[in-house]
């Protein structure tokens, strides 16, 4: 029987009616059975400096905690002048330190970037892959999910009104849980 | 006569010790006089929320209202997860809203990266330049200047101890004061 | 009365019915009659090997020469596997050197990308943004110009068909002139 | 008993005495038994045109024909501009094409960059993996390799005169064996 998994799941955007958090929700509700979804949320998390590490907010312990425990990754992503949002960057510093416990390593993930315009939030999409190299991710390389024109994506009750947007999704969860079961069997012992 | 030039500074780390800072303070004892230098503090900024801006932070007010009344920008940046810091990315994104009111727009721009290793946040500092390129800032090409190995760079009064890279940051600046000069002269009434 | 300034235009594309192509057509006749376009062939360059230097190529010389000869420099570029076109890369490669030679120094260029799908080749604008930093090029910054769907874009004479992309083509063209006169009225005498 | 896998080496540079081909065969030499190197040349590829598909000249089908044999693909790649050189990326557009038939699909991948200066060619190592995200690729992310300081790296017989590098390309190979194990045991039946 197949391992079921948790999934932190990272929304780049703190809008209570963010686009990025409904595509999120609307994942959520696609994804198979074997995905548990847990949202993790980054709002509230100080400013990374190293200088507080020897009394470190409890927010950054929590985060670190919630990281560490789950089994998967899922960054959901919008774009911020071209890039990363500075509080889902500022959420990855965080998660990153101190170095030798990089809360990041070795669990598998997806990046989907949304956005309004047509673009699909490609800089920040790519430029948050940069970042998981080093942080030891192996990130699922395809599909490749850039989710442009999103304003008028989602009903009255969040679900997906496009056909083509939710075939997408539906095939992209389901790559990321064989991805995620993949990096994960061979790391390790097989789950039971 | 030569115009003075109001340069603001950002540096990308909190710490209190950051090499970047002692670059920074480096950069402005070997800048000319045209430029004044005005170190414009981050650590203080709210992570952005669109949802706020009704009622927007008065760290956010501030900040705008400073970034606007300098006629260019210098960022000093250390690289976190091969990227721009958090922090650094958040004012980014702070400054840039809301769009119609971006306050880096048109404002001469130079990036300086520094990092402890040999690689001088290079990723960190190209990923800044593609933000500031939607952001409408002319940025000085060339001299690139990524300063590796900072960690033996400084002596305990700050001054760098390295003949080649002083060379080079003296270099960095008197190009940086000529790019102003260039772009600004321009764009308005020339100054008198 | 202002200069006339020649712009050597690079196409990323080798195809003859190039979608590339036929924006860069469509750009040269928007142009304002300050700026003349001079379009420079790709195809036939060698592939980059320094070891031939010594010998070079009849193809890289000439290649050079046209590009020294340019006032500045506008690349419409399709993208190819997320980046730059490998033949693109290698005219820029070529041009690059020797170094002491780089022919693309201090030429004011502008980047214009062009995709049939949505995302408008955005990839392609920035790896090249990032090559044109190290090669001393200043690069327009605003307005940035991903133009996507270009497969129904034009009519049947090269026209193009959507008022919107035409408007943003003229605006994108305007500014370039502006940027051209920028960065050429400081950096030497001026032209009568 | 472990699979032998195949891994087709790219190398960058088309310099007969080129560093990053004395770095991919001192790779070859610490490589466990498990992995076969052979190197594909990609000098005599002529400039990818998709006009010249329905009749490609035989060095694209040759090559593309090569990849596809391999179990895997290992990238030793120079920085030209601060990105991957258009020679390499010439040979990857060619093997991505038709794109139905894309050669690099599913074949476990590494990056290693290396320059004579400090960056040890961050900028290409980067902007390759961009590509390999959109052709379907899977990279590993750890150990990252920039090799900098390649000028005086080999002794007169190509061994590597740096402990460190040589301790750090060990674990780059092993941890590569390990990865090209992982992502090939998964996609389809063991082999034996």
């Amino acid at each position: 029987m197949k391992a079921i998994r948790t999934v932190a799941v990272l929304v780049g955007s703190l809008r209570k009616d963010s686009l990025n958090r409904k595509l999120a929700r609307a994942l959520a509700e696609l994804a198979p059975s074997t995905l548990k979804f847990e949202f993790i949320e980054i709002g509230d998390l100080a400013l990374y400096n190293q200088d507080l590490e020897p009394d470190a907010p409890s927010s950054w312990l929590e985060f670190r905690k919630r990281v560490k425990a789950a089994d998967a990754v899922l960054f959901v992503t919008p774009e911020y002048n071209r890039s990363v949002p500075g509080v889902l960057k500022n959420a990855i510093d965080v998660g990153s330190r101190p170095s030798v416990q990089n809360a990041w390593a070795r669990k598998p993930a997806a990046v989907i970037s949304v956005s309004p315009g047509a673009l699909g939030a490609f800089g920040a999409n790519h430029h948050l892959r940069q970042s998981l190299v080093s942080l030891n991710v192996p990130t699922m390389p395809q599909p490749e999910a850039y989710i442009g024109g999103a304003g008028d994506l989602f009903d009255a009750e969040g679900k997906i009104t496009k056909d083509k947007t939710r075939d997408l999704l539906q095939q992209f969860v389901n790559a990321f849980d064989q991805w995620v079961s993949l990096q994960l069997d061979a790391s390790g012992p097989s789950p039971t």
